[in-house]
């Protein structure tokens, strides 16, 4: 379940003091005691295209893509941005990236693939790397020479070599070491156990060795360690990219090596924005001096917080002392609070007074005991009929999202400007 | 992830004993040395259909059926059975069990409800319990009296009565004791703490008071208190029903009890399938003599062990003595090994030989470090290209998957006869 429940502690907090709260923005704040994103009513926008509706802010997706292309092409001579289309494939969100036309895109499924085709993205704005690669995925690859492949074994080595014989390829490499949002094990992609990700980076000459006696190339190298860090977590990340620096001494005639994702947003009021320019100098005491490009894939730093899911309640029940607020969409819309213990920041679209605030539990409407949005947070009274906004829901939501239930109708909406 | 991995223990085990597996039954077996359902080469049949490919049993799923509906109608003299429909809405499974005549269907959306009417089933044979339900939810149910609607918080009494004035209706409680496969807090719906589901049963005197004062008249009472018990755990079952036997008390002209689903099936070769006979006993000790109407909502214990999910083999990997095993479909297909530790059991559909059995992890083919389908599993030696059956895969699994990293093509196949 998301948080911890209350036990003994008072269920109504002091009156409310008036300042911002911490997740309010240029682009999104309350105008008029209504919440807006991108000066439109949310209110107004779910009132006409009904709810659960997810609304996304084709601006914020393009200032966080100016924010780290900027830090990236200020560290090294050649940085390009690859966008991760698996945290949200909405297709005219990645339209609006087309258009803006500053970064590629990031494909890990031959459906991926196509999808970033027919958006209009030319094979050379392409990276792909998958795990567990079959051969129908290998023969779909051999048919997009231009796409920038990462192998993550050897075993799919093999599998491309097979059809795609002197294929340029890159190496998706396991540096042993895991970085992720608090820890979180779910979010960790490697560490000192083996993952199944990537050729251990102290193995990566044999793998270039091998892949040069099947007839490919190494001409890249990649590594992704996990997701969501802050800048706490830069010291690790400074351990990971210095593994794959080191790796490179095994690749001669290295075209790029690719940073991966990972890089995390504030998700509660105790986090901290990651410190772009301290990343910033991380990369550069790696690949600052590089002449190869460093290439990144960045999908939640992106479009995360670009994204609102709003709920409407369906009504309010008190249980033994706990105060349920049932809303009308569950877990099966977006798995991430449920099962990567990932929150969702709950938040009225009326602007609250200051009236007192109320320990509350979030519940959804699936038949599960664990669809729990958000259990004891703060809220202040809400009613039935009221819309909620969850905020930090661009991300891994409507991409993973489920029809459980048959409750799978969801709606979608770009604020495209 | 879905089980320990192995330490320091050998990877190798001693020969592999010629017996039969635990799972082995009638209509699921090796024939001439390969997997057959129901008579069908499964390597054939996938090899037409292609992989990731489920595919359910339409006798067992009828099996099942009359195996739970004989012993409940020897129990009780007017026991009814409703096929809970959220754990597998293959359309051709659900018009088997239309054609099959004798169960109905347990809805928890307006979508189902749709599904089961258009499948034929008429209103009187639907059952519908949800959680947190909106006002369209409302309406809707307000278009379809006959169906037996159990409304499982005032809240949604209140959203009922303003719709539907005068309907008889159910009341979905809360027992305040959970129920589940090896004590899962994932599946345990009720507890000491309060959980979303149901009015408290000792608080079900003055919700029909307050139903009647709406115009609503309780006629019925539902329990549903977790998932995939057995045998172990009836006597928790006992509790369950003696607290839901209480409740009627306070009901004038009961027309019906309901006993939910949760019945659950062996998942491991440790556990003993549920025995029946006991629950029988249990059943009757509370509603033996009872003049109503006693119903049950069965999912799992339906279609669970009726279906397998057939992967393919894309390669075998061996990173610091750990064996991978990687597979065409991943976590997205079907959730439970990674998200509930429900594990499925991992069959290769060609019968190994007698030879050594080697621990090995499974991975699927999604981008995400927890996807894998079991860790530390012994299996004999498997090679790229083969099949694999993941056994007790037809509950939850097509249900709840998910187009993650457009990894959704999964086909569905129902062995009808």
């Amino acid at each position: 379940m998301p948080t911890s429940r209350p036990s003994s502690r008072s269920t109504v907090s002091p009156v409310r003091p008036a300042v911002r709260a911490w997740w309010e923005r240029p682009g999104l704040s309350y105008v008029d005691g209504r919440l807006q994103l991108d000066d439109t009513d949310l209110g107004t926008l779910a009132a006409s295209a009904g709810s659960p509706l997810y609304v996304y802010s084709a601006a914020r997706v393009r200032a966080n893509l100016e924010r780290v292309l900027g830090e990236l092409q200020r560290r090294v001579s050649q940085g390009r941005v690859f966008y991760a289309m698996k945290s949200n494939r909405f297709l005219p969100l990645m339209m609006a990236l087309r258009a803006d036309g500053r970064c590629g895109i990031d494909c890990c499924s031959p459906a991926e693939l196509m999808q970033a085709r027919q958006c209009g993205f030319a094979e050379e704005e392409i990276t792909y790397t998958q795990t567990s690669m079959s051969v129908g995925d290998a023969e779909i690859l051999a048919r997009h020479p231009g796409v920038a492949v990462n192998c993550d074994s050897r075993a799919g080595l093999r599998q491309l070599a097979r059809v795609a014989p002197g294929r340029k390829v890159g190496l998706r490499i396991d540096p042993e070491i895991g970085i992720g949002y608090r820890r979180n094990p779910r979010l960790a992609y490697a560490g000192t156990r083996p993952s199944k990700f990537g050729i251990l980076w102290s193995e990566v000459a044999a793998a270039v060795a091998e892949a040069q006696s099947l007839g490919l190339t190494i001409e890249g190298l990649h590594v992704h360690a996990g997701c969501g860090f802050l800048t706490p977590q830069l010291p690790v990340l400074d351990r990971i990219l210095e593994r794959l620096k080191a790796a490179t001494a095994a690749v001669p005639n290295l075209r790029y090596v690719n940073m991966g994702g990972g890089l995390g947003i504030p998700l509660v009021s105790g986090d901290r924005p990651l410190d772009l320019a301290a990343w910033g100098q991380v990369v550069a005491r790696h690949f600052g001096r590089a002449k190869h490009e460093v290439w990144m894939e960045p999908g939640d730093y992106l479009s995360k917080d670009a994204g609102v899911l709003l709920l409407t309640v369906t009504g309010v029940e008190q249980k033994k002392g706990e105060c349920f607020v049932g809303l009308d969409g569950g877990f099966n819309l977006h798995p991430e609070p449920v099962f990567y213990q990932l929150p969702l920041e709950p938040v009225p679209v009326a602007q609250p007074g200051k009236g007192r605030r109320r320990r509350v539990t979030l519940a959804g409407n699936i038949n599960e005991a664990h669809d729990l949005w958000a259990c004891g947070v703060l809220l202040p009274e809400i009613r039935e009929g009221a819309l909620l906004a969850l905020l930090n829901a661009g991300g891994y939501g409507s991409a993973m999202a489920s029809d459980h239930c048959r409750r799978g109708a969801w709606r979608e909406y770009l604020l495209w400007r």
